[in-house]
């Protein structure tokens, strides 16, 4: 941490500041600038608390140095990891791809979907049992039902399970069932819910909150990691932004942002991130052409008719055009050996 | 809801649009405008679900017009609600001030704010037992000891207790012993949460979201008073924006906008809404001058030893300046006649 | 500035960074986290131009520390400035209003609101006679009639005239005429304008751009300081977020922040600030509260037929109530000796 | 347009805003729906002006149907545009690459910059002479002698230039130098400035304003095309979000959003996008995958050198290395006649 002293701070306004950072322990350095003097502090600055030092005599301003996540830092564990999901392989050399309705409306609807998804070539159905919706009017799951349906799917084509949990109590039953575990952008900060899933032995996948910050998403990984969970998949969905041409701002450049400070996989769900069916084919190629290691993708058999979120969900011819347009650009970047990330 | 076609739709696309929307029950009226074509939507739209009318062929955008709560709005409900809380009454002529540091920290420290508070005239001792915190290695709270602490500065001081409630397990303890149930900015959108409160028969206090819209901040009212409960109270405490000088920044029209769609009281939180202290003072007169029914304000009898959010505590030499001020302008406001709303 | 290094930097990498400061004359001091090295640069930092430090090798970050605007500066000047616009103080111990419509649409309407707004006691009248519009087939503004327009009400009423100057062009015809010029926030950034405004000799109220940072605008008030004119007040507006219910988030903050970083007035827009007339009331009034050094309302004399702004402009009987209550909160806040800043 | 009213709007109410619609020469229909009535607006609505409607009686909201922009519009004009430069084609199958300093510094980093542009494969060679900056004492660019710099390099390296014009006096000399005028993104909205380059007849890049929607952007295009010009092309910069980790959001939807509502070609700027010279590589691969025309990328022969923007600029080699990967990826998309878009 560095600590920055107004210009007219008295000697004795950054004397109580240096008093202030050794009282926890730590050891104070005074630089002297020309227009302003600067104090850093050296050690381990969780020491410190939150303790205000913001709000002393004479203080302009602190800054903070050091990351405040560690199990998922890059520094920590410098080479990519790779999470096996009941055998898949995310984080590797193939792009993992991950598609199904958002909501699972009925068998039919499941199954009819499921047999697209598997016929495309995707290796994991996703599809919401447990929906969190804005209005309480909204149509809320199928829930225990739902899973019963995904569980029928997935013997039925070989595809591995991807399903949201949204509560506590959720997390030992869903666990049992689903092969990822997914937290979904309203819950990124949910930290009661992110230890229940840490503690659990199912692969996580993150999704990004709403007007989550890097830092904030990295440091909810690091609360699954840190009750022993290390299998966790970031998800970029879109963040909010002034724009409502789209229903989100997709940052595409959290893939390589994510990749550079942690040793963990990013997929990119460009369903949400975009809420536009048309944005789906060129935002999967650009995903996986900026370095992304899967994608999670809407689709369903008849959008028109989709009980939640239809306008982002594909079509199945868009979608076995956009999945055989993905699969050989991956193939592509493989034989090419262009790795879009400089490191 | 209105259907607007793209300028080239077909008679056949519209024809498909009204089908479907008849599917569900609801009638359908077309209008013809010089460039496009309009269906109206009639009847309860919630039987739509979210039937994906914009993936339809020949649809440009469909907009929603009515609001989707009901039991929050002021439509429905045209008198203002007055929330007792303990007996200090909510929404009513007077301001309600809430005030203490953000957590317990020790006894010493919630009883010497407790005893400020109460002298500077608040009716509430706020501070938190469990603290949801970006990373998993800051301070997370006293839990239990620190509802021990409040309780016994409740009875010595004579102040109505709010503190937060951040898991669903929690709610039944806070509940037996708090006087107002906090739901946070980062569980806004905690359905599972926000139903077990709705639940309880405490009065809940609603802050907004990080990135939450009105709309999104009233339909998550509606998911508490839906299960029964109806004494709500939103708390504004900022916004994310692009701005970095404040901590957050203040969204001040939500007074008004919260007054004129719902009959709710709205209080307001300048010690998140701007994580600035020097701010506490300016911002809590121009809320009370919007027309707010209180304020929560971060108060420690030593900030710059605060162990959480000290930069947007103000010392108590600041909240009793402050608490004169804000008595002062509320009498003088009250005397004059003065009513910042039109209504 | 200061200069954080990875953990990982090696010696070479520290030595060439340090090199690099010492070419352009300025001084480096190392200093040695236990996670990382810092290394500090003392001297005048616009040395260093944009050298971009971050870029070489080992560098993590750097981070600037002091302020790049310095007459605009409180620290540059401690006393706050008191801007005379002939003959109206702004910046003094009452706060000043601007009212009137946002563009001039003929000689009858703007005569009309000039009276109603003397009568409810304005002493300045606003009106575009150049409005700068999103979309070129918008009204455009009257231009040099709109001008004269202005002239002859300033007489009639004894008002003085606040207006927009768009482009180059027109600073010394405007000049001639207005006693306040107005950068409007679409070119808060338009550098050639803010100089050349800065060599005329007239009073410049300057808007905060849709998305500027306070830096942004504090640095913006330099370029026109730079070039000679020491009489610019700042207008906050309201900036771009992800709400839509209001039309832009008035930043009610920046005006403490403004008091607190310059010594130059700020004064408010409710207006454009939110887009909705019911708001002009409780954000008037909550400006005055927050300390702001005055208003700029838009009112019509019928804005149902307005041309431009309409549902952001209040009738004569809002203007006349609101002007009452400002007036009386005005009053009251004086009597009292309250000043909302702590400074 | 349509307009909604209030479920207790009155007849009178209704009646009010029929006849407001029809004194200025439209026609209006009244459609009732369960809870409230809806009066849509038939014709040609910029007629309208802003007659503020929503400031009557009885009115909810209204809502904007057709677009305001006609020549940019695809509706228009269905067929792709492709705009010749001094020869080069943007729009068509090729992607267009721009790269060189973000400022012109010296001649002999011009030239030097410029070879390795040509030699990597480049079209056009970037650099501004002219610079816009936040503060009024950073480096502003050597101006004319910056234009002779270009020039030579043009000749010399058979390169096509592309420059910043900064203000309506630079329009005429830059246009007779330049093969590409810039708008940056300050002057987005520089609605004389467009006008200008709009009577100009040299092709124009229109960089998107820190915080413009894409509706704004269209407009603003639109200012430049109604004056005659017909040669526009966007280039998406990034936008101003809450996120800090990167200098702007790159807001990749933007390729396929311009592509479906314009015919207009549209380009990206990884450096400002991004701000972060690592990203440059896996953003630009995204723009191609996603079906950009073309990249404008900062390089500098000696980024830690560079006088403005060195973060964002990346080094000969890496320029050389994703200039490799950008063009087998072309060739990639082209042989494989992978259209990400699915018009």
């Amino acid at each position: 941490m560095v600590i920055i002293m107004n210009p007219d701070a008295t000697a004795e306004n950054i004397k109580a500041v240096i008093e202030a950072v050794q009282s926890v322990g730590l050891a104070a350095k005074v630089m002297e600038g020309t227009q302003q003097k600067i104090v850093g502090v050296l050690g381990d600055k969780t020491k410190l608390g939150s303790m205000a030092i913001d709000a002393m005599e004479g203080v302009e301003q602190s800054v903070a140095i050091s990351k405040s996540y560690k199990l998922v830092s890059r520094e920590f564990h410098p080479m990519s990891s790779v999470i096996d999901v009941s055998g898949v392989k995310i984080g590797g050399d193939e792009p993992v791809i991950m598609a199904g309705p958002c909501a699972v409306e009925s068998r039919n609807q499941l199954l009819e979907a499921a047999e697209i998804a598997a016929k495309g070539g995707a290796q994991f159905l996703r599809g919401g049992a447990y929906k969190p919706r804005t209005s309480p009017y909204s149509f809320q799951g199928l829930e225990e039902e739902g899973l019963k349906y995904l569980d029928e799917a997935r013997s039925k084509y070989g595809l591995k399970i991807v399903t949201e949990v949204t509560e506590v109590e959720a997390v030992k039953p869903v666990s049992d069932f689903a092969d990822l575990l997914q937290i979904g952008a309203r819950n990124m900060q949910n930290f009661r819910l992110l230890k229940e899933v840490g503690r659990s032995n199912r692969p996580v996948m993150l999704k990004r909150g709403l007007a989550a910050t890097l830092d904030e998403w990295l440091n909810a990984a690091e609360y699954i990691m840190a009750e022993g969970n290390q299998k966790v998949i970031f998800c970029e969905r879109g963040i909010r932004t002034y724009e409502t041409y789209t229903r989100n701002t997709l940052d595409m450049s959290a893939v390589p942002a994510i990749k550079h400070l942690s040793h963990l996989p990013i997929i990119v769900d460009p369903s949400h991130g975009t809420g536009k069916w048309r944005m789906i084919k060129p935002m999967s190629l650009a995903a996986i052409a900026a370095g992304a290691d899967g994608l999670i993708i809407e689709m369903h058999p008849n959008p028109a008719k989709a009980l939640s979120d239809g306008p982002q969900s594909i079509t199945p011819e868009h979608y076995y055009e956009t999945m055989t347009a993905i699969s050989k650009l991956a193939k592509f970047l493989k034989d090419e050996g262009i790795n879009p990330l400089n490191d």
